[in-house]
């Protein structure tokens, strides 16, 4: 997300705020998840921002309706642009949705795709698996496309073609499933689509910087911020901002990175 | 561990605690996982525990010292009794350790195997997807065989005859780990050493019931109960107590069971 972001929005600031200490979100209940979220977008406010990407799946599939009440922001979500971008591309009118337990559980991709076109049939499945396979780095061997099969084959086979990777992991595990869905089905990534939403929500609002300037980027993380720039790094595909650690509970900075332990 | 410490002391009440909202704990720091575990342990002593015992084996791992610093009651882990069991077991003096990415980077098995005997070779593995494949129920598929061959099949090759399942969703996976080690490898389940640990040290205190009573259960889960009732039931192997949901925020005690939404 935050790659394709500033591929398209080169010269705005960003924060990105990783919740490490108390990922995976896609396990977790609703309640658990809008709390969360909201403790996030309070500490994010804090720091003057002026949209709100929520690049989780599972938090935009449950937390974004009362995000937007909460704050005087625009606040984006991945799944709408997801959903969008699934209905432009199918010819089949059989889409097919992958992602975590809880944003399968909340059928918010369904909703949203049925939305814009209530002819569509919608197939949603929870890959619980994938996510382990991507940070174990499992993503071209035989458990990856076995996992991969068990998952897919009933969508494929069902007529599904465009296929929403509903999992900001998931594309790690791009080729893998495009060689189990076959080369008539459309993967769709959300982040290239919500990118192109931000882009057109600030310069509606009139606040995009001149296209001439460099954004500074930068995180916060919850856990020690190692494991982070470790990871951040394969995902990014560029170099990371400074990373700080911050403890939610007082919204207190606590480690400067490079000076974890 | 719950239906260990049950089966060996039926006569005692027992309070789970499942930070089910945060969990798990394998991939966190061990600085977030030690605040993690005093906050639960404050929670505990707030309810007259006459005894704490640690059951995650990564919070045994990293959090048992300070624990111990910190609390006036006996504090019993994992580790020490998985080890001691793996030391008594082996003949060729090769043990086997597997468990999260935490336990393993902890080297707190290693450790305790050396203490008490420094002639033993340990070699330990992470599985970080044998977690996941036990939460899905896939512990007897192609999936699990081939993830079971791909951590296991060098230690098996080492020639380790004792292996620690030292996390406790391993035991789930106990028939495919037994398959791919072979049958002259003895698998170490924690859970069964540390209820006589337990066991021994109330007795030693005096502080065990007479084992006329019946013990009464309950649990305090982070996350809405649902999920943990559901799961709870295939680990427990027996009904479950009252379960409450718990905000360690506040320690208020915020939805009793049945009534979750």
């Amino acid at each position: 997300m935050l790659r394709a972001l500033v591929r398209a929005l080169p010269q705005e600031d960003t924060i990105y705020f990783g919740d490490t200490a108390r990922v995976p979100y896609g396990t977790k209940s609703p309640d658990t998840v809008i709390r969360y979220a909201h403790e996030i977008a309070t500490f994010l406010m804090t720091h003057d921002i002026k949209l709100l990407v929520v690049a989780c799946n599972t938090a935009s599939a449950v937390a974004l309706p009362s995000l937007r009440r909460l704050l005087p922001i625009p606040v984006v979500g991945v799944i709408e642009p997801g959903a969008r971008r699934a209905v432009e591309v199918t010819r089949s009118g059989v889409v097919g949705v992958i992602g975590t337990a809880g944003t399968i559980r909340s059928s918010a991709y369904s909703r949203a795709i049925k939305r814009l076109n209530p002819d569509i049939s919608v197939l949603a499945k929870p890959c619980p698996l994938f996510v382990p396979l991507a940070e174990e780095g499992w993503i071209d061997n035989d458990i990856a496309r076995l996992t991969a099969h068990q998952y897919l084959d009933e969508l494929r086979d069902a007529g599904v073609d465009s296929l929403v990777l509903g999992c900001t992991h998931y594309p790690l595990l791009k080729k893998i499933i495009a060689e189990v869905m076959g080369p008539q089905v459309a993967l769709v990534d959300s982040a290239e689509e919500t990118a192109r939403t931000v882009a057109s929500i600030l310069q509606d609002k009139k606040l995009l910087r001149p296209a001439v300037e460099q954004g500074n980027h930068h995180s916060y993380v919850t856990d020690v911020p190692a494991g982070f720039i470790r990871i951040g790094n394969r995902f990014l595909g560029a170099r990371l901002g400074d990373v700080y650690q911050v403890s939610l509970d007082d919204c207190r900075i606590a480690v400067p990175r490079g000076q974890e332990p």
